[in-house]
């Protein structure tokens, strides 16, 4: 049972649902007519509504970033280390938003919402959305809520693209974009993995072409697998070899196709838990959203130019053992925004972690984070 | 056509069978009472049978290392860059020697081959088999030859692994050892990756647990997963940006689930021609053989001990962009060598194309390989 007093914790928090009856067009030229996004805020709102923060979640993330929904839930929303009194995003100063992506599967419209024009779930009809509309959808939400200009948008990964696009999308919408382990577009090796991920899962049979949800199955097989890849590829090489090396299960070789090394206990465990939390079609629109990104495709591949119109300050981090989406690829937005005579500061943090880091206590890290925040706190006078 | 009197190939050549009606004891603990090596050999057998050359395949490699089957084969043999008269293991002084390795499914026994005692083909049933036991196998296969002493062991990869164990099981029976594009063991990333392939070919339908030959299928989607996956770990982030970048397909976004980038379309034609002509239980037994290498863990992981009592001169080439066996793990086997105070050549190769770079044209490697055995070659006076 937590400690619902834990005075560096939100506490107990609710997932809020908001119904939007405004269509949305989205990129790929079908529109919405109606949505529904799930959000959860933690901190008060000032008055002027002028202290909010937007956080933007990553692949398998959701909109409960911090907090418990329950006297006994064991584990805290996914980022409980940077968010919360007197945290890097310290909610004592800060009201902090976060909500499910467009086409998320934790109470955002998506597809395993239903399809009230087919009478059943929308499964593989869901349009395919792209960051551009969930920054686009996300505006809405704050409309609804008031906030007319973010302190700062927030985001790791592909958290991180939604900050990027933020700046770019609503350029007077926001003071700061905090830019984490992420980067301006995927490279042909992202999108390899990407693409294995989703075959696996399309492969599965009982993946259905998307309908299995009144099929009484869930490609089970091919989510395990899609999230072990995604596993290996947020942990470095050092953090495995640090982790598990070759440690064995048993005291000695067993020469069959059971599970002979740790690694291979840990990955199966951690496929298995997340194949029964997240929906595959869910999982394949994010890597689709993913591969997609590229901000500065509308400005002949120039990403300085990309960068003209936008305001915001930039705070960008990258992780020395990250190889999914390595320092070059922030410095490559860095140097882009300094050519645009933007301002930038930029810290490559130490930590053997891989792309994962951007979730933990990284202490250096987390200290950078929370001075930038107190400045920024500080001059809005909050 | 080929042009089958063109001066640097070794031209048509045949695969030999070979059956040994010796047991051999695997490191299993299962026994073979026969056993069925298929293997090509180039080049003439000097009298005194002393410039023979064993070169061992890696993964998806077989016995055709060099020369065409046919006079209408638009492919030669998978080492046809290295292999032939005047080139790098030159046909005209050496005699080389190049087997399918046990379990594998080019026509040496293994789980695609009939298992007289069950009366069906062996799937599942073969034992699983390790570096040891090719290295134990191909001493049997030169005996019955009567090669006494190979001028050079010489792999890439996993066959460099089998070079490595040469020189460790047989250090009277070879005078060099050439390990290219290797490591002295697994790191828990390879074996995840493996383990990850493994999962999607035993998950697939058609696999039948292994017993699939009679069943009228094949694990055809699994064995294309095992295979996309393996292949975007040979290439390096940089060859594949080189190679693809982010180039469409089509025109512009589709925005659906078909191919929308050229990686995609690449990777998928190559899974789909792998599945096509490799065998899914041996592309299993060959991850776990990769998984089992460990020739330290006999002397408590000190790879300096497990060298003390080679014989043979070493040459270790690595190729900078390698991420599935970087510099960093031929550095360890060298290291070690020298701690050992073994006579050990090392060239660390700039080459942008990864771990693939070994099967490859690079003009340094070849002129250092070249280099090498054209001193021993001239050493031995052939």
């Amino acid at each position: 049972m937590i400690d619902t007093l834990s005075k560096d914790s939100v506490g107990l928090v609710a997932t809020h649902l908001e119904t939007f009856n405004v269509p949305v067009l989205l990129a790929c030229g079908r529109k919405l007519n109606q949505f529904v996004l799930s959000y959860e805020c933690y901190g008060a709102l000032n008055a002027d509504k002028s202290n909010a923060i937007l956080v933007c979640h990553a692949l398998s993330g959701n909109q409960h970033a911090a907090g418990f929904h329950h006297v006994e839930d064991v584990k805290p929303g996914w980022w409980e280390n940077c968010i919360g009194p007197g945290k890097a995003i310290d909610t004592d100063r800060f009201f902090v938003l976060c909500s499910n992506n467009l086409g998320g599967c934790h109470g955002s419209t998506g597809p395993n919402t239903f399809n009230s024009d087919a009478k059943r779930p929308w499964g593989p009809d869901f349009p395919i959305v792209t960051v551009d509309d969930w920054v686009k959808t996300q505006s809405i939400l704050a409309d609804s809520l008031g906030i007319n200009r973010f302190v700062a948008v927030i985001g790791g990964s592909l958290g991180g693209m939604q900050a990027l696009q933020w700046a770019i999308s609503y350029p007077d919408r926001l003071k700061h974009a905090v830019l984490i382990a992420s980067a301006p577009k995927l490279s042909a090796q992202n999108i390899a993995f990407n693409e294995i991920a989703r075959q696996a899962i399309m492969s599965d049979p009982g993946f259905h072409h998307g309908h299995y949800y009144d099929k009484g199955s869930i490609p089970k097989k091919g989510l395990i697998l899609a999230r072990m890849l995604g596993h290996v590829t947020y942990l470095s090489d050092h953090a495995m070899r640090l982790k598990f090396g070759r440690e064995l299960k048993n005291a000695q070789y067993q020469f069959d196709f059971d599970i002979e090394f740790q690694v291979e206990s840990y990955l199966r465990y951690q496929g298995e838990a997340f194949s029964e939390k997240f929906d595959a079609n869910t999982y394949l629109l994010m890597t689709k959203a993913l591969d997609y990104f590229d901000p500065a495709a509308k400005t002949n591949n120039n990403l300085t130019e990309a960068f003209r119109s936008v305001q915001c300050g930039f705070l960008v981090i990258s992780f020395t053992s990250d190889w999914r989406f390595s320092p070059k690829r922030s410095v490559e937005i860095v140097n882009a925004l300094l050519a645009a005579n933007k301002v930038v500061s930029y810290a490559e943090i130490e930590a053997p972690q891989g792309h994962d880091s951007f979730l933990l206590k990284v202490p250096r890290y987390q200290a950078i984070l929370k001075a930038y925040m107190e400045r920024v706190a500080d001059e809005c006078g909050f």
